[in-house]
C-alpha cells in the first residue's frame, strides 16, 4: 500500500507541470465561474436521483463549533437574542417567540464548509485568470459563492481509503496517491465518473475517536491527497471534491511554494469546489452496510453576495 | 374567490378550539422533537426522489440580505477577513487565500430561514409541552434546530394560489382559506399528501416586482394562511410548511391573543417546521412550464447546537 | 447672521487651494501618525486638568444604538451570552454570572465615535502621504486608532453656535462659517487655543427633540462646518474636532469631488481626529449654567489593532 | 511576607460572615445601581484633578486581542468593511473612506474590561437584592453598565504589591492579604482613601514577560486578593477595584461555594465595579520614577443598554 506520495514529495518542477497541465481556464468561456461544476449536467443530476433506494438521508457535517478547540481556534458564535425569559419582548399580546443570531468564519478546520473559487489564488490569480484584486475588502466581485446559488445536487461517491488499505485511519500527514484511490474503487466496486462529487475518507473521525475525542491538526497534521492525484481528478472530470480533512495534507511544506497544492491547483486551476471537514462516520457505516458507495448528494450553500465560501450541511440520500 | 378567511377573522373561541384540536403533543412520544417531520418517512423520501425527471435544480432562497431594507431592518453581516490585498497574510510562502465571516439573525422577514420547534411558545410552552424556560439565554436545550441535523429531503408540492385565483399576487394581509388551497390543487392537478413539504405561493415576489423592487411588510402587511387552514394542514399530515411570506398574514391582530396563529399553533401545536420568505419566482415558472407541481426538495440547515432556526437555501429538483 | 458658507458653496478651486494650504504632511516627521494631536502637549494636558472646578463629569456620547433607525441603519449588536437563567452555566459551584457580547460598525451617524487618520483618503492617500493600500482587508497598517492608545486628555472648548446666532438649532445642511465660530467665541467669552479639543454644537439634539425624537440625516441633511473654516482650524492649531453632527454638513454635494471636505481635508490634510455624533445636551446646559465653556475632556478609544476608529464615550469634567 | 491568605484559605463560615458584614444593600436607596461609586463624589473628583502634575497620560489597557491565545480563547473580532481597495465603494465621487467593525465578548481574561453590577449573583441575587431574572436573554434591566454612563473620573491609587514584597511578581494563585496592601501603602507613602479607584498590581505583566510573552491562566492560575481583604476594601470605602488580574485569584476553589469571592462579594455585596486585566507596566514605571502613586484616573465605558460590562481603556493622568 505504500505510495510514492507518502514517501517522496513532489518536486516544484512536477507541480509546475501539473499546474500547467490541469488548468481549465477558458474551457467553459472567459466568464465562467462554475469551473468543474460544469461537468455536473442536469442529466447527471437526474441520474443521481435514480440511485436513491431506501430514502435514508444522512448529514455529512459536524455541529457548528461554538467553543474553541485546537480544530476550531476561531469558533462560530451562537447568540440568543430572546430566550424563554424574553419570549414576550415583542410587545404583541400572545406573541411568544425565541430568536437567535449565528455567525461564523467560513474557512476553519473544524467547520464543514465549501470553498468558492475565489478562495484561492496562484501568483495573484484565481480560477479562469481573474486577478486577486477582484476579491475586495467588501467582498468578491468574481468567482463568489453565488456561482453555487442553485446548490449542488448530483452523484456522490465515497472512497474509503483506510478500509482499502486495511487500516482504521490514515496517520497525520500521510498522503493518498492515485493507486490508493483506485484501490478503493476496486475494493468497493465503484468507479468515479464525470460530474461526481468525490468524497474521500482519510478516517479523520476514527482518528479523533482513537485520540480521545480531540485532534490538533495544526500540530499533528492531517492526512490528504498527494498533489500527483490532480491530473487524475481532472481526467475523471469530477465536479466537486470533498473530504473529512481539507483534501490537502498538513503540514504540507514539502514542496516549496505549494503548501496546499490541492487547494491551490484544484480550486484555482481545475475550478474544483472543495468541501472540507466532512463528518463521514455515519456515511461510512451506511455505505459499508449496503455495499453501495454511490448515492444522491445535495449541498446548498447560503446565497452570500461576495462570499468566499459557506458553512454547509451536505446531505447524502441512499 | 372570496374566502371567509379574507373577510371574517376567526374568533378567539375558534382558535382555542383549533388549538385544542390539532395538537400533536405526545403523538410521537414525550421526548419527540421532530413533530410533523415524523410524517416524512424514509420510504416517502425515496418515493420523492423518483419524481426527478430533467434534473433541473433551483434555489428557493433569496440572497442573504447584507444591506438594511424595510424587509430586512436587521440584515446579515458579510465581512471579509482577507481579500486579494491580504492574500499572503498567512506567512506561508505560496499560500494565497481569501477568507470571510458571515453572521445573521435567523428570524427576519427578508431572510429565507427555517424555524425550529423551540421558536414559538403558547402560554409558556413549546411543542410537546416543553416549558419555555428550556430556551435559555445560552441556547435551547430542547426542540432546537439539531432535530433537523440530517436535513429534510422529501416531496415538495407547490400551490400557486394567485394563479388558481386568477390574480398575479395576493394583496397585503389577504388570507388564504382551505378552499383556496384546494382550488389550487384542482387547478394544478396535484394533491397534498402525508409527509409533503407544502409550499404556498402568495405571489410576494410578483408583488415586490410590481412595487418597484421593494416591500415594507411591517407597514403594508403580508398575505398568509387563514388560521382555519390549520386543521386541514394537520389532516393532510404535511411534514413542513413553507411560503414566500411567513405563512401567517401580517398584520394579524384580528384575533386577540393569536397574532400569528400559523406560527403559534402550527409550530407549537402541530409540530410543523415553517420555512419563511422563500423565493419562488424560478420554481413557479419551472412548474408552470412542466405542468408539474411535485418535486424532490432538500433543505439542510446548519447544525447549530441550541439554535432556534437557521437560514437555509432550499433546493427543488425537478 | 447669514454667512457666506450658508449661501455660497466653495468652488473646487477654492478647495484645492485650501487642500494645498492646510496640509501638515511631514510637519511632525515622515512616520508621524498623530497629526494635530501633536499640538496637545503634556503641559497643555496638565493645564487643562487645572480647569476642573466642581468635579461634575458628563458623558458626551449617545447610547450605543441597538435598534435600527434612520440615524443608525446599521446598529450595534448587544447579545447576551448568559443571562440570569444561565447564571450557573459555568459548572463551577457557586459561580453565578451573566455575560454578553457587544459589536458595532465604527462609523455611523448614530454612533458616537472617533475617526482614526486612516479613515479618509484624498486621491488614494491618507494623512502624511501614506498610500490607501496600507489599509488592507485585514486591517490598517498605518495611521490606525492605535496612534491614540494613551487616549486624549486635554482642554475641551464648546462653541454653542445656535446660541450665538440666537436660534435653537441650525437647519439641516446649514453651514457654519468662521464668523459664526468667532461669534460664539465672543458671545461665550472663550477663545479656541492650540491643543484644544474643539467641540461645535449645531443643536442636533434640540433639532431631534423638536422633530419628535427622530431625525433622518440621509434624507434631511445635517448642519456642519463650511470648508472655508479649515484654514482657521489649522491656524488655531486645534488637536481634535468634535461635533454633534459629523462636522461636515450633509448633503454636501455642493462642491464636485469634495463631498465631505472637513473629513477629507481635516483628517487627511491637517491630521485632525474627528469625533462624530456627540450628545451635547447635558454639556450645553452645564456650560451655560456656569458661563464656562472650557473644561477637562477625556476620550479613550479601545486599542484596536488596525482599527479605522472606535466608538467612544468622551467625558467632560467641569 | 507570608500572609495568612497565601497559606490558609478562608472557610465557608468566614465567607458567610464577610458576606453578611460587608453588604451595602439599601445603603444608597432601594433603587441604587451605582454601589460603591457613590463614594466618589464630585468634590473628590475635583480634588483628584488637582493631582495632575506633568500631564503625562497612560493607557492601562491591553490591545484588544484579535487572535486566540490561552488568555483569550474567545478573542475580539476586528473586521474591515472597506479597506483601501474599496475606498470609493460609496458611489459618491471624491468620497474615499475605509471602515470597519469591532465586536467582542466583554468578560475575558485577556480583555481589559469593567464589570457592571449585574455581572455577578449570589444565590440568585445581584447588588441591592435585585433578582437574577432581571438579567434577561435580551439584556439586563437593572444594574447594567448604563449606571456608569458618565464615566468614572477620580483618584487612582496604585499599590505595587510585588515591589512591597521585594519580588518581581506574585506566583500563580498567590493571595494578597490586608497586610500586603498595607505594606505597599507604607512602602509607597500613600494611603487608600474613600472614593478611590484602587489598582492592585500582582505583577502579571512581568510574569508574562518572564514566561516568554504568554500565560495560561486557566491552567497556571492567577494571583489575586484573599477574600479576607473584603472588609478592608469596604472600610476604606473605595469606589472601584482594578487589577492586572481579575482581583480574584485563580484557581480559587479553596472555599466551597465561593470560587471567586472578590467578584461574588465585592460586586454583589459591596457594589464594587471591578476592572479586570489592566496593563500596568507603563503606570508602574511612571509612578516609581515619580515616587507618586496617586493620580487622576478616567474610565469611560460605552453606553450599552442592558450591558453587563464593557471593554475599556482606562487612562491615568499624572
Amino acid at each position: 500500500m505504500a505510495t510514492s506520495g507518502r514517501t517522496d514529495p513532489a518536486s516544484p518542477e512536477e507541480l509546475e507541470r501539473i499546474w500547467a497541465l490541469v488548468r481549465n481556464w477558458g474551457r467553459w468561456g472567459a466568464d465562467d465561474e462554475r469551473g468543474a461544476l460544469n461537468f455536473l449536467s442536469a442529466e447527471r443530476c437526474a441520474r443521481a436521483a435514480s440511485l436513491v433506494r431506501d430514502g435514508l438521508h444522512l448529514s455529512l457535517a459536524h455541529d457548528l463549533p461554538v467553543r474553541p478547540s485546537p480544530e476550531s481556534p476561531y469558533p462560530a458564535h451562537h447568540h440568543m437574542l430572546a430566550g424563554g425569559d424574553a419570549r414576550d419582548a415583542s410587545g404583541i399580546p400572545g406573541y411568544e417567540a425565541s430568536s437567535d443570531y449565528v455567525g461564523t468564519p467560513v474557512h476553519g478546520l473544524g467547520i464543514t464548509h465549501i470553498d468558492a473559487l475565489c478562495h484561492m489564488f496562484v501568483r495573484g490569480e484565481m480560477y479562469n485568470g481573474v486577478p486577486a484584486s477582484e476579491v475586495r475588502s467588501n467582498g468578491a466581485r468574481r468567482n463568489s459563492i453565488l456561482a453555487l446559488e442553485a446548490g449542488i445536487v448530483g452523484r456522490g461517491v465515497l472512497l474509503d481509503v483506510p478500509a482499502a488499505l486495511g487500516v482504521d485511519f490514515l496517520g497525520p500527514a500521510e498522503a493518498i496517491g492515485v493507486e490508493d484511490l483506485e484501490a478503493a474503487e476496486r475494493a468497493q466496486g465503484v468507479r468515479v465518473e464525470p460530474g461526481d462529487l468525490l468524497i474521500v475518507s482519510t478516517g479523520r473521525d476514527a482518528r479523533r475517536r482513537a485520540a480521545g475525542g480531540s485532534l490538533d491538526p495544526f500540530r499533528e497534521g492531517l492526512a490528504g491527497l498527494d498533489p500527483r492525484c490532480l491530473p487524475w481528478l481532472r481526467e475523471r472530470e469530477i465536479a466537486v471534491l470533498g473530504g473529512d480533512g481539507i483534501s490537502d495534507r498538513m503540514p504540507a511544506r514539502t514542496t516549496p511554494g505549494w503548501p496546499f497544492p490541492i487547494h491551490q491547483i484544484g480550486i484555482t486551476g481545475i475550478g474544483l469546489h472543495l468541501i472540507d471537514n466532512l463528518s463521514l462516520t455515519a456515511l461510512l457505516a451506511a455505505c459499508a452496510q449496503r455495499r453501495r458507495y454511490a448515492f444522491l448528494c445535495a449541498v446548498a450553500p447560503l446565497r452570500i453576495p461576495g462570499g468566499t465560501g459557506c458553512p454547509v450541511n451536505p446531505v447524502a440520500i441512499l
